[in-house]
């Protein structure tokens, strides 16, 4: 029997679960989150009374070969629910990047009379400006505590655009693997037809 | 005794570890990562002998009252490593963000010959051009998968930023939950000083 994290792709806690050989062997074969319930001491298929089931990425053993991790994309109809309690994480509501994207989802399917986050979805030219105009005040930064702030507003802006478009902060951490493996980057040199364009847009 | 998962303040597994009520109540009085070792059956207060000691933020108990998770700052002379193999985790090294910060921490110290980051380290100019320009490139975007491309390239450019500034991902997380526990938030329309600030910039 191992005790088994089960994580995002950003490796991100979800809760605790226990796994056996056969449960192990079994997830392997149908690419899904599938455990070792003590409780029922049997097979647990994460999700298949639920709903809340998980695509399996990756499992990984611990340094000292006791502990499992599970990578997995946690998913579910109306919310992304590890816990039976309907949070996140068996720990409560998610924090930080993830907190953030699940009120972003929030916002999008029910957004409160004036929400700020509202008026960003439904002006895509506000939401551009402030996106280019707090990169631009991220540059500037000089002390650790403004950069922590000005990050923070890139991360809300960028999250916003990404939230549009269905992207997820794990679709964003695939992406920045794929380029680790490559063994060279492409080297960005700044595009002067593109600082024209951005030019031409903060301009009006 | 519970099995106890040990988090960054952006909720990443570094470890699986055991607690007692007695490792518990050392943990909170000395704000230090303070676990329970079975194999010496004795408290263990992690860093005391490698250097590598935890700042404790919180502790949170999960939904069936029987797994615990230990949010800290992992801290290191050299390395920020949970594990005694010296990487971050016990799953081994990082991947997505934490991956790239640690990534970028590297080459702040030492780049190999011909690095773009180190490029990058050395031409604010040419960061902050970047940065913009990626920033534009995000919000004209369109499609999912695009979208999590720029969104990638966005992150690069401001995690550069960031690691000259010494602004890690844990101090963003910090940033956006103080906001999101404020009710109200700064309603922000773009600034016309700004935009004009950056059009000076990016006409260069």
């Amino acid at each position: 029997m191992f005790t088994t994290v089960v994580t995002t792709r950003l490796n991100e806690a979800l809760g605790l679960v226990y796994s056996s050989k056969e449960s192990v062997i079994a997830a392997l074969e149908c690419n899904r989150g599938v455990y070792y319930s003590r409780s029922r001491a049997a097979l647990w298929r994460k999700g298949d009374t639920s709903g809340h089931y998980q695509n399996l990425h990756r499992i990984d053993i611990d340094c000292d070969a006791d502990a499992l991790r599970f990578t997995v994309t946690q998913r579910g109809k109306d919310v992304k629910a590890f816990c039976h309690l309907n949070d996140l994480t068996c720990w409560g509501k998610p924090t930080g990047f993830r907190g953030l994207e699940e009120t972003l989802a929030k916002r999008m399917k029910d957004a409160p009379v004036g929400s700020y986050t509202k008026r960003l979805f439904n002006d895509p030219v506000l939401l551009r400006n402030k996106l280019v105009e707090e990169a631009q005040e991220l540059s500037e930064c000089v002390s650790r505590q403004h950069g922590a702030e000005e990050m923070a507003d890139v991360l809300y802006f960028a999250m916003v655009k990404a939230a549009t478009l269905g992207v997820t902060l794990d679709d964003v951490a695939v992406e920045l693997d794929k380029r680790d493996r490559k063994v060279t980057r492409r080297k960005g040199d700044s595009k002067e037809d593109r600082i024209k364009a951005a030019d031409a847009i903060l301009k009006k």
